[in-house]
């Protein structure tokens, strides 16, 4: 019983190891590369760490790391889909939910579940902890695009009113972190890094 | 004051996103490539939710996964030594030593203590989420170089003993999955991808 729970785990470990090639448009700060969802996950989780203190709600750092560490785990199947992509948008939440169904119940019942219904959480962003998620998530790609001097954005041509769009949620997770996130998308798009309109 | 701590915080941030670029020697799951720190300590902390009920003692889960998150960072400084590497070995302590001054102190006060001490107490393995990390942290490799059928061992010519002698730590976090990487050990020494002896 217990080797079918540690047989199952395991090969959830070595499923999501694939994560590390799934790509995404932000270089890593350097902008020798782009950085994929594992190198992403880890990022985040420490942000979490370090950022927590200016949170607009009290956070459980459990369940916060637990979910910027699997919420993108989808994308195995599912693929990235980037931010300011109208036409993959449309599609991704279907993708997504077949993703989940598949990849989490490699897991034992009960883990399944914890996990998917913590992937949900995230997806829905209705509590404290899925709002900081999302404003960890919304800045880190922000912070990457400013030390590289907007080079994922340039590449796509990316308007200021897109990121400021998707800025919008960051200021519920964390009015401060919402403000520099916004000082940071105004400093870029004077600099040129992004289109202005 | 507060704008003076984020600043710190995000100096940090973008500091150890040169984890991106710290190589391993173990080979990602289908054998194409080496994986880095960052996506290491990534997989480190999923694997620990996921296996947490077979530690031999109670974790602090927040406190475990921050420990993995970041139990690598000084090698931003000091390198990955690799775990059979004994001349690269003697000099580790000092150059992580070093390592963990200039890094940890890039973030304001109390975090750089906070987090120096967690570094400090994964060092040691003297707590029950210390020595469950270190578990984690040998058997993830090992099932790395069972899936690529012993890619890294057969490269660098390790003998079964080298992995048995690190393993040995294995069992103190948990007995369960000291077990489990003793049984992938001795079979991939009995397919010829460990030398014998």
């Amino acid at each position: 019983m217990k080797m079918d729970r540690i047989e199952k785990q395991l090969n959830f470990v070595l499923e999501i190891d694939k994560m590390k090639q799934i790509g995404r448009q932000t270089y890593i700060s350097d902008g020798t590369r782009k950085e994929n969802d594992a190198e992403h996950s880890w990022h985040l989780a420490v942000m979490c760490m370090v950022l927590a203190e200016h949170a607009n709600g009290e956070l459980d750092m459990a369940k916060t790391m637990a979910m910027v560490l699997i919420h993108d785990i989808v994308e195995i199947d599912a693929g990235d889909t980037y931010a300011y992509d109208p036409k993959g948008n449309e599609s991704k939440k279907e993708r997504e939910t077949a993703a989940a169904d598949r990849i989490f119940s490699i897991l034992p019942r009960d883990q399944a579940v914890y996990f998917r219904e913590l992937w949900e959480e995230f997806e829905r962003s209705d509590t404290a902890e899925a709002r900081f998620a999302h404003s960890i998530d919304n800045l880190q790609p922000l912070l990457l695009n400013d030390r590289t001097n907007g080079k994922s954005w340039r590449e796509h041509d990316v308007a200021k009113s897109s990121p400021e769009k998707r800025n919008r949620t960051t200021a519920e997770g964390s009015k401060l972190l919402g403000q520099v996130a916004g000082a940071l998308i105004q400093k870029n798009a004077d600099a040129g890094n992004l289109r202005g309109e």
